[in-house]
């Protein structure tokens, strides 16, 4: 028989949040944290203090539709009453969308193979007061073939060194940007992307520099540019954190099929 | 000549707001209101105190999305640019989506001929957090066939004594129902009534009935006899207010052709 830690059972959670409340995902040292109160609404079912790891340390007043935590229990939980007991302890911006039990060695950061994040951007005259937590507001209509174009430019490897908020972090730059595309639904846009890795504000600067050419301030061949330069200060600025969505999380084997998508959206 | 109070134009405010932190439409002695923030911003414009007539005096935490609201005012002013100086002084939440003068004699609640509301339903296990102020959440699913049927027996023209809040108002309780369907998208539903007037709470009340019936509580026949005992004990419970939404309000002039609904959707 092993040590008590190897007796322990790893959890997964599906959670969905209106990160506005929030400063973020990660515990910090001052103010609410999504982590926070998700490891809070833990303790008393594992008895003990625990810090669930999430998929994205999403920044302060980002969104989440399918974040995925990791965490680990001594005690013996049965996975289909852990959604409900969160769920009686949690904030009601903050829900367990579905609880499973891990596959052994995952851990929701590590192993993560896929992100992907929607951004919604709302243009008009005046801005909704139902969407004001959850789109960026432009007054001015955006082009948006030349937005599709310069999100062609992204697509595949690259060094993305050009939309990283900044060199400190230790991550090496190159990530692979599997879909990049943008919808659209009367005056709402949304930029969808996913990738196997995300640089700090990576979405937020991508989304910030597009809309530079949707402004027909740029033309879509500079974005290129920009990503080849791999110099922050060359792309557009940083789009909002209300208007960024954490979408999904994939692993190698499928954790919550369907995931958050098919049940819940951002929207009534 | 004239005397001063005859010179004064009218003119004519679409609004759109979220309730959620309003005690509601009409100004209250305590708390903040959607009239006084509204009449605080037409303040500096009009030179003097203003409050603004409203089409519907909507409940504490009830939004909207096409609320008609007119005031008079002695200076001369452009009505284009009415909605911009009230947006850069009203709260987010609450937003001028149009401006315009008002037709001779037009009162926003006096001159209306048609009010239409929308109600949210939320089902499902788990409540989005995103739609926790905008939808009444169900955990269980709900019958659609016996609550269409339901909302037949209320269309045309009937005494709604059964589903007014109280007999305290002095209103006569007939009303004609000219819109009454149920609407599906996933595992949300809508529940829009148009009539020409309404009492008090008398949304709530229907939706609190026919979520009797869609639980299978109850049979559609049972709204009927509802209805004609003109009793509000024994109709359902009032849904909650935060499901609510006004969508707008029809004159014999169109006064914003298209109202807010093609422009503003309650959700991104």
């Amino acid at each position: 028989m092993g040590a008590p830690g190897s007796l322990a059972r790893r959890f997964a959670l599906l959670v969905a949040y209106d990160g506005a409340a929030y400063h973020g995902w990660q515990v910090q040292p001052e103010g609410l944290t999504v982590q926070g109160v998700l490891g809070e609404a833990i303790r008393p079912l594992v008895g003990e203090a625990v810090l669930p790891v999430g998929a994205s340390r999403t920044d302060a007043g980002v969104h989440a539709l399918g974040q995925v935590a990791t965490f680990a229990s001594r005690r013996v939980l049965a996975p289909s009453v852990i959604r409900s007991a969160l769920n009686a302890r949690l904030p009601r911006d903050v829900r367990v969308l579905a609880s499973r039990e891990a596959p052994e060695g995952l851990d929701a950061r590590r192993s993560a193979r896929l992100k992907r994040y929607g951004y919604l951007i709302a243009t008009g005259g005046v801005p909704s007061p139902f969407r004001r937590g959850y789109a960026w507001h432009l007054a001015e209509p955006l082009d948006l073939a030349p937005m599709r174009a310069a999100l062609g430019c992204l697509r595949g490897t690259h060094d993305f060194s050009a939309f990283r908020a900044s060199a400190g972090r230790d991550r090496q730059p190159v990530c692979t940007i599997h879909t990049a595309r943008l919808v659209r639904r009367r005056s709402l846009l949304g930029v969808v992307v996913s990738a196997d890795a995300f640089l700090h504000h990576m979405v937020r600067n991508i989304v910030g520099t597009l809309v530079e050419v949707g402004r027909n301030r740029r033309p879509p061949e500079w974005v290129d540019d920009v990503l080849r330069a791999r110099d922050r200060r060359r792309a557009g600025p940083t789009a909002p954190a209300h208007g960024l969505f954490l979408l999904g999380v994939r692993y190698a084997v499928p954790l919550f099929p369907g995931g958050g998508r098919s049940r819940h959206t951002a929207c009534p």
